[in-house]
């Protein structure tokens, strides 16, 4: 399934109107099936789904580590009549995972406890009291200087191809410590994008102690947990953090910059970590 | 609890550093329980939550029309100290809600065709059939000039009362026909900003053909079926559809407008609907 799809549009504007042809993101409901059993469906950009499958599982607490997934297979399937648009079915992805023994078994007695309830929202979270989960994993305390920050936002963009064809896509970066962007994952979702990166950085066994993490989006507290859990300590972000979000980064130890843009950036917590 | 906290910020930049305060949007867990059954966990901007809980329990079909909540009572509560961040405890809020009896029982059966399976991202969606719904709701056949688009977007900032103290949320507007704003609805999510301006649209017994809703963000599948599930006939994004998005939209009926800035706007579906 192709991540970028092309259609004809109207252009109106001070000119006469046009049609022409313009990129779009395709967004594609994808579906995590952990040893048979689906566990959770995400819309997401149909490209780089094992980084995701692998990154979604550690940040959501599935598996501990990239060996815990011992397989990922990935399924195209026509989704059924009645999810027809304009008489023509929409395609779904399954990703069939199969994980550790030991993972299966702590993911089947979390979902026995949830059993007859329905979850919503925050990846099955029902219950307020699940909402908000501690960061269980100490960060790299890494420094660095302002301009690495300005130079992993100036070198984002030429790394963007979904984005540059569509206008519609985020992008996650990881990036070394003088700024240097080193791998970057793109979705429609900053979610997804942010757990691609993740899985693709446990692929390439990256040391959290050597870089940090750069977003195109807001951040919010979802993306600084992401974060931390993969024991990052610092996240800068193109744009403004939440108050939850700033305070989550607070107590993990991680280095949260905000409105990174040009020479600029406002840092939210743990200032004396940037030079 | 409030919208809107401060909180004492490092500013980088050319000049020297400088502390200072700076406005943050706080971002709570919602809980909405129905009836005593807690359904889905949300995290949201703390205000207009009685729009919130009507808006999304119109968009999620838990109930029909306005009348068919009875109630919603607002508290807050202390998260449990594993949830404290930074040694203060985290605050959520549940949205206790009364709906009728036929709802009730319809949404009893939902949940009890999912019981023993956990759900995710997609409001406890876990199979890919599930995901893309067909929107059920005939849209309104509005025609609207390029003029009322281009209005809409010029007249939202200034009712964007958080985003202008944190730059962090989105909005979604209810607008007339010329495109002069009438209701808007800040959120740090834009399913949220879009679900809270439902519920004000159907408290204020808004007639979907009197105009159309504008939209800060980009417009995925979920913002599409959102607003042709409230029957309106068309949505003004400041930025990209996705490929779902438009298809949706083109079978629904629904005219989506893209890249609604200044004099522009590219028009993705039923262009004949805008003069």
């Amino acid at each position: 399934m192709a991540p970028l799809i092309h259609r004809v549009v109207r252009r109106l504007g001070t000119e006469a109107a046009r049609d022409e042809s313009a990129g779009l993101a395709e967004e594609v409901p994808v579906a995590l099936v952990y040893n048979g059993i689906s566990h959770a469906v995400m819309l997401a950009s149909p490209q780089d789904l094992e980084d995701f499958a692998l990154g979604f599982s550690l940040s959501e607490g599935i598996i501990d580590r990239a060996d815990d997934l011992l397989d990922c297979e990935t399924t195209p399937s026509d989704l059924s009549v009645s999810e027809s648009l304009a008489g023509v079915p929409e395609q779904g992805i399954s990703l069939e995972l199969k994980v550790t023994l030991r993972c299966f078994m702590r993911l089947k007695e979390r979902r026995r406890t949830l059993a007859g309830r329905t979850g919503c929202g925050l990846c099955g979270t029902e219950s307020l009291a699940e909402a908000i989960r501690p960061v269980r994993r100490e960060v790299a305390p890494v420094v660095v200087a302002t301009a690495a920050l300005a130079r992993a936002m100036a070198e984002m963009p030429a790394h963007q191809t979904l984005s540059q064809a569509t206008g519609a896509t985020h992008a996650a970066a990881w990036c070394g410590l003088d700024g240097a962007v080193r791998l970057v994952r793109e979705d429609v979702g900053r979610h997804n994008a942010l757990d691609k990166l993740i899985g693709a950085m446990a692929l390439a066994e990256v040391d959290p102690a050597d870089g940090f993490i750069a977003v195109t989006s807001r951040a919010s507290y979802e993306m600084v947990y992401k974060t931390a859990s993969a024991g990052v300590g610092l996240l800068a972000a193109v744009s403004a953090p939440t108050g939850l979000a700033v305070r989550t980064a607070e107590s993990a130890g991680l280095v949260l910059a905000g409105f990174v843009r040009g020479d600029r950036a406002t840092v939210y917590t743990h200032p004396e970590r940037v030079r």
